[in-house]
């Protein structure tokens, strides 16, 4: 066997495993893609759990005597921390500090946010959307008797948080409660134009000043 | 050319044409499941519409005036209406005569049906849980203050409906709401152990005499 030979099986080898490997890699990336499109849930109540180390705006530490944990809430902040461009929250009732709060330092960070709500509930005492409000989010809500009832949000137009789950402490902490989370371009679509149809609907300038009864 | 090999080339195109059709068709029941895999959603409020005709026995009409065309509440209704082997309802408010009369009927057609429903709210005076008991559904639900507030169902454990839509009129007709239908084979299996979980956590022979508060 000539040199020569040698050579070109050792290069055409390495070729091979290099093709190998990147074909390996593109379908270790392509799996992790069809992994991360399965829709997940996160069932309620959580476990009462403190989750402000993730509000910090520097990496830090919280004392208080709560666990810290991961737990559905935490998962919950975390996904909507991980916001880069924006977050659109359609919910009933807003009034978990930890929900709001999440919502809050992204918004500092420069994401934008978008709030629809119900009206009578925004009116409780608990509510967040004062909060939001003062801190120069723009919250639009429906003007009749009926429930803006949907509690969905939607990150950086790709990721729906849809469930059962109104964002209070009552409805983590408490009860029975589902969210799912789901990627699927479709239903994202859907749950976005629905979104976008409601911030129209709600526009202030469209207000009529005797509220509607139906 | 032999009029032996004329024959072989003709059985070998009629094979051909067998094997590429069957291909195929195989194809074709592939990409239909794989769009029926993909979750769907319903949003409302529904229009006032008739279901009445999806609830009779034999195929019927309703001389009733309100409209008879499809609508979210009619594909919510056929789809528990689809129900082959059973129907595990998880819902905080029941209280929709079209909903609970289209779990009604697949019981007397033999589908086995279980409910878990929010104590607090069977107790209103509109609730069909009632009915449910009555027609011999067995209805289990919480024993404290907080909220069973889950609004599930479950269609021949392999059909999941899901959202922020209550039983109620109010919800399918008024509010603002969202159902997603969902075959997700890890999300089904999910709430599938939270209906078990809790079919168990609120078996009556469980019961405490004196409610807790929390």
């Amino acid at each position: 066997m000539s040199s020569s030979h040698s050579v070109w099986r050792g290069l055409v080898a390495t070729v091979g495993l290099v093709l190998t490997a990147e074909g390996l890699y593109y379908l270790f990336r392509y799996l992790k893609w069809v992994r991360e499109q399965q829709p997940r849930v996160l069932f309620f109540p959580a476990p009462v759990t403190c989750v402000r180390p993730l509000l910090l705006a520097s990496p830090g530490r919280c004392d208080c005597p709560l666990p810290h944990r991961e737990s559905a809430l935490s998962r919950m902040a975390r996904l909507l921390l991980s916001a880069r461009r924006s977050i659109d929250v359609c919910v009933f009732t807003i009034s978990s500090l930890d929900l709001s709060g999440s919502v809050l330092v992204a918004y500092e960070r420069g994401v934008r946010v978008r709030v629809i709500t119900d009206s009578d509930y925004m009116a409780l005492a608990s509510s967040q959307v004062g909060t939001f409000r003062k801190a120069g989010i723009e919250v639009r809500h429906d003007q009749d008797t009926n429930y803006m009832h949907h509690k969905f949000a939607l990150i950086d137009g790709s990721i729906l948080i849809t469930g059962s789950l109104n964002w209070s402490a009552q409805a983590i902490f408490r009860n029975k409660e589902n969210v799912i989370i789901i990627k699927d371009a479709d239903i994202v679509k859907a749950f976005t134009e629905e979104f976008e149809r409601l911030w129209n609907e709600y526009d202030p300038t469209k207000y009529s000043f005797s509220p509607q009864s139906s």
